[in-house]
């Protein structure tokens, strides 16, 4: 069992939330929630994939998980439905403060928003740069000509000012995604 | 914590592997895992739901989660795209030949479905009648249309012979939903 991406994720959220309270996946659990109820779109973050090895029947009403392992996610966190329209995407959050650093994203999660995009599916990152308190939406398709175009194992933050977009943070939902899809899938609303 | 629709789903799963070797999760796990490689689909089955409670690093390459908890779901188990349309099903076993429980279904995940078809996706059930060996697909709005016009708390096989199509098992794909979605939706292919 390799060391696994998911769990650094889930140990840094345990930190964050302690220690800096909300995290971009608290903020994006709360729009999530907000889009849900006010039946905007329909849009879930996957649970942590585990293999399960071991339970205990304490009891018909009460099981505990004994033994269980993290798996490396063959697909990115968060996907869904809005407008019509499947929507998926991954969200990350570095410390650095010129780079992202692409080792946060696995190359499965890079091929699979390769495929959503060539079956017609909304794909993008959300990267929050914790430390500039800014936080991008960059469209998978530039995501991937990076990827084709350079050989290095970093996005500068010059690349997600160029060809991202930001997301400001509000109170209500937090992180007001689908503004910005809106603007650039289905020509509604815009910039200010 | 209640006792767990996952519980018995993940224990369910390993007696039926033991004891009747593939079933219906099994059947679909390669069935998405075809459409995936002959880049026909991006349809998975969502992790088992869990909190995780305990976490021992025994190195920094292995982690063991000691303690963890099952959660009800709030969603379906499978989601994806296909032909640029947001799919979205259920897939239950059961051993009944003449009714299908609904307990077998959270509310949560009759909700979810109806969420799904209001926005555009495709949203449906598979169920097996194991002991009848036939497995059924029943596009999401007749199960809301029964629970509509009906105060009981299972849905008998004939209404699923009535409304559903049969999902005949076959070597690869094992078994073929997106054929059903093709006539259904796409009004390709026929049903022979």
């Amino acid at each position: 069992m390799k060391y696994p991406n998911g769990l650094a994720k889930v140990y840094n959220n345990q930190v964050n939330y302690k220690n800096r309270g909300m995290n971009l996946e608290d903020d994006l659990n709360q729009t999530n929630n907000y889009y849900l109820v006010t039946d905007r779109a329909v849009i879930y973050k996957k649970p942590t994939p585990v293999t399960i090895v071991k339970v205990d029947f304490k009891s018909r009403e009460d099981a505990v998980i004994k033994e269980a392992y993290f798996k490396t996610p063959s697909t990115t966190d968060y996907n869904g439905i809005y407008n019509g329209k499947y929507i998926d995407f991954e969200a990350k959050e570095t410390l650095n403060t010129e780079y992202f650093p692409l080792r946060n994203i696995h190359d499965h999660q890079i091929e699979h928003l390769r495929k959503v995009l060539n079956h017609g599916g909304i794909a993008f990152l959300i990267v929050r740069f914790t430390n500039l308190n800014v936080t991008y939406f960059l469209e998978a398709k530039y995501l991937l000509e990076f990827l084709e175009k350079n050989t290095r194992k970093s996005i500068p933050v010059s690349y997600f000012e160029d060809k991202g977009y930001i997301l400001q943070e509000r109170f209500n939902p937090r992180l007001d995604y689908l503004r910005i899809i809106d603007i650039i899938y289905f020509e509604k609303g815009e910039f200010v």
